[in-house]
């Protein structure tokens, strides 16, 4: 484990004036230095305990029979990448399953906020991730959840968030500040509760991360700041991006595997010629499949270049300013001495080939294939057995009774899925009724909000459009943003019971079913979140939910995530929490059967 | 006094949101934005419990009965200056007299290493110090001196700072890191005491202040900057800068009233075209002359600018930079909410006219004039009577008997004074013998260090040459770098007596005397080195001091300063100390006599 600083300083010392021998030493690379903004030739780099010691033209003296040497040979040494924020449960991976899967790219540093966890298992979950976040051979930081459930009084959690867990967790190591405050409403009302825990964050000197999910750059807006976010990731246009940095914040801009926030963005930059200091990169969400086939924040920095943004000055974006944010910029973020020895060695600057990779002074990866243990924790029955239903389910349970049983139709709400959008529309349809029941057809489906945390055997039904399944069909998945109950969506009601029931069985994931049977599943044991399997397995089982929705008739885009986020009461415009059919233009919960017009 | 921002953390939402009024509102200026670097017209500001709460198009919500407004009438806002690294004590006044004096320049903070108290009176002259800082209307922050004495072994100081002293003021409000470590061969050595002094200052994450003091960018430099030290002001050529910012220190480029190293290095940025977030301004010291008449860190900024630096980007180094290397970048050094509402209102960015300035909310000069209270402390009598002489003095003090009285001349060492430079020359000379006593001759003058902390009575003495002075007269001063014990020189050893016994009735200052009589003094009650008068007085009662020198036939550029250095035995070739004559080549104390040639 990386010492703190203070203990390795004399050694650091005593190497650095060649009085003593590094553990290992890069010759003759190309310096990529962060703090000048500039490549300075035939350099040599000295490490000690994880540490840079010395950085300059000759470390020869600091070379002894024991120090490990690498010839850079004229190769550029670039600072290992940061995440500056995301959410590992996105990857459907453990963090010791998301180190693995990224540190061949050169990511060295994450911050990450799981809130998904936190909603399912409170603050022990955060405690759980935290666990194995500091086992990992790179450098992950843990955000401390600010809001489960997300949207108080519509949903509810697996265990509440509350404003005196934040205080507590701000006193654990591992733990940098706190996740993004998505409850900008709140903050912008001066609720007690938000403004408590961002106080709490800020009375230790720790970072807080913001999201303010709105166009809106009036007086809510300004609110929101001065409530005390540090930072926002939700922005999507250049002047959303400008505003933040003018008011004191850094602006995030993101490609994730469904965020394109950077094209959008990084003109503030390459064209309005802005100080580039507090604008950072960040993936916030990153699928199995795109970390195995796309890359990480190596992707986010070849797509900055792409658009145009200088490389040393994207390269400043994944290293030394997310790592001033976080007010780590004398211990990791730059190729400087005392900083963690994140180096990167790569022979072209545009395309960004990541040869080898060293975190911490370990060589961790090279070409690609992975040279570092990521240690898991032993994850406890808490979290592998986190899906109580309750009891079993039947196809009853998802029947949605006739409030006029003499009538040949009722009219419903329906949520309606919208392609490549995350709000959905608010719809309304005449369903057939039989045997007094209102039953799917064409394009609507059955959805269900089945309640696992609590085992209350709890099912709130409705209806959703837009998916296109055909036949005797369900899709269950544990995975329901936010507070992660099970989103059963089918056109067949045992199907939609054996789904369930299946997922119950193994601890959750996501399962499709077609004639009662199964035809893909991602197994999710850990929370009903995440894999302890390696990304390449998991990513090859997502692609098995994509093909099964294919093959049950669904065409849409993105389709699993469409599926996961039915259930976020904080997007407009309608929704299923285990409380009922939510109007998200209102915030408020709202019969499924649509009143008689009289 | 301003409450943390945690205390108004609900005010400041509560006005941003346009439901509160604001204490104070500033309508229609160019908002200079040092985040992004640019201006924006038409901005508001508006002002609660000292910090900013809103910085927008439109304030008008927030203005109520009580609120005070501005109109800016398009005149530039830009923050508070900050001098990010310097010693209150080079103007000969106390911090609040200094405070007094850069207010109406725009200054609205200060990091202050009160180094020369320290070497009277140890931890509690730093105390003394932080506390008068404290009750300033603008930011004064200490930091903790490191080096008490600096040179250990050649000198005694009033008290000497220990490594246990430094981690106790760690934990006081008010300092904000460890002050220059000046002792760069201890830390590249690895001396125990000096890295345990930064060692307790990085344990609770404050801000070591460096000072490399050598060209040397070898080996010695690669040590001293692993030791750990963020900055380095001692810098004078762009090499050196641009050295300290690729090692990822912050490169503090000052332009004091006896040093100009701005020229000299700001072609890192304006010919370079280096990224300037890690160059920062300051002044390291100020006399008061310079204050009353030249300005403060207006002063620096505008030959920043006239060297060719682009406004803003200079502005930056005197604001968000330094806010940031201090951590401070969520408490000051912007105009953005959250943090202290320092604010100068200016109608040109490149003379930059000081015309309103605005500290934490309050109005504390306009058009030149100070509008605020600068609190003083009562400072105790340990402080106002800090000479002790143990006796009076008398004319056989300061007589040097010959080794040889047999024979006519003797050989001794001279301190050779060079004008404008710091460094002495080790010089030899071959004076008369009278009364068995070598006699001072032409240019060459006695010159004695009386010891004033234990009242011991040891006077060390000496000769001296390249002042010029003629006739019988004497200066005395307590002010005397590093250790600050009394410097006397003088031609006559009757007029040297009169002085030191005058210094020693007073309490301590500058003094000269001519056949017997004072011709002018600064007296200095508090420590020896510091008036409780405004810097106009002083600056008035220091000119004196440079006019009495001048009669008596002085003719050298900064005589003052060339008197005050005469004892700082870390600086070559040859000067004087309470232990004896010190050899700075060779660093060890030498025979006043030059020994026979046999």
């Amino acid at each position: 484990m990386l010492k703190p600083w203070i203990q390795s300083q004399a050694r650091l010392v005593e190497i650095a004036a060649g009085r003593a021998f590094a553990d290992l030493v890069i010759r003759g690379g190309q310096w990529v230095n962060v703090h000048t903004r500039e490549v300075i030739p035939a350099t040599d780099i000295a490490v000690a305990d994880g540490r840079i010691a010395y950085v300059g033209p000759d470390a020869a003296p600091c070379i002894g029979p024991d120090t490990q040497v690498i010839d850079a040979g004229g190769r550029f040494m670039l600072p290992g990448l940061i995440d500056a924020h995301m959410h590992v449960e996105s990857g459907m991976l453990t963090p010791a399953g998301f180190a693995a899967a990224v540190i061949p790219h050169g990511t060295t540093t994450i911050f990450h906020d799981p809130h998904e966890i936190a909603n399912v298992m409170g603050l022990e979950g955060v405690r759980l991730m935290r666990d194995e976040s500091l086992l990992q051979p790179i450098s992950m930081f843990t955000q401390m959840p600010s809001c489960a459930p997300s949207a108080p009084g519509l949903e509810t959690t697996g265990q509440p968030i509350t404003e005196g867990e934040v205080a507590q967790a701000m006193g654990w190591d591992g733990i940098i500040g706190l996740g993004e405050m998505m409850n900008f409403p709140g903050v912008a009302a001066g609720d007690p509760q938000m403004l408590a825990e961002i106080a709490a964050t800020r009375a230790v000197g720790k970072t807080v991360g913001g999201h303010y999910a709105s166009p809106d750059l009036g007086r809510p807006f300004h609110a929101y700041v001065a409530g005390g976010a540090a930072d926002d990731h939700e922005t999507t246009s250049e002047a959303q991006g400008i505003a933040r940095v003018r008011q004191g914040m850094g602006c995030m801009m993101r490609l994730g595997s469904a965020w394109y926030d950077v094209e959008s963005q990084i003109t503030a930059i390459t064209e309005k010629g802005l100080d580039p200091r507090f604008f950072i990169l960040c993936t916030d969400d990153s699928h199995s499949g795109t970390l195995v086939h796309d890359g990480h924040m190596n992707r986010v920095l070849r797509h900055a270049i792409d658009c145009g943004c200088d490389p040393l000055v994207a390269i400043q974006m994944a290293t030394i300013n997310p790592a001033s944010h976080f007010g780590l910029e004398r211990e990791l973020g730059s190729i400087t001495p005392g900083r963690r020895a994140d180096i990167i060695l790569t022979s072209d600057l545009h395309a960004l080939p990541v040869q080898t990779v060293i975190a911490q002074g370990q060589v961790v990866a090279q070409d690609g294939a992975l040279l570092a243990d990521c240690p898991r924790i032993d994850w406890p029955d808490q979290a592998r057995n986190s899906v109580h239903l309750g009891r079993m389910l039947d196809a009853p349970d998802f029947a949605v009774a006739a409030t006029d049983t003499a009538s040949t139709t009722a009219r419903v709400r329906v949520i309606g899925v919208v392609e490549n959008q995350a709000p959905t529309r608010a719809l309304s349809a005449d369903l057939p009724v039989r045997d007094s029941m209102v039953a799917a057809q064409g394009d609507i489906c059955h959805i269900a909000l089945v309640e696992r945390h609590r085992g209350t055997g709890g099912v709130v039904n409705g209806f959703v459009s837009g998916f296109g399944y055909q036949g005797r069909m369900a899709i269950a998945s544990t995975v329901a943003h936010d507070s992660h109950h099970m989103i059963v969506v089918g056109t067949c009601r045992d199907s939609m019971a054996a789904a369930a029931n299946h997922l119950g069985q193994i601890g959750g994931g996501i399962t499709v079913f077609r004639d009662g049977k199964e035809l893909a599943t991602v197994a999710l044991p850990i929370a009903g979140l995440m894999s302890d399997r390696p990304a390449d397995e998991v990513a090859q089982s997502a692609q098995g939910i994509v093909r099964a929705m294919q093959d049950c008739g669904c065409q849409l885009n993105n389709a699993v995530m469409q599926h996961v986020l039915l259930a976020l009461v904080v997007i407009p415009e309608l929704r299923i929490s285990d409380l009922g059919i939510v109007d998200v233009t209102q915030f408020k919960l709202v019969d499924l059967h649509v009143p008689n017009e009289t």
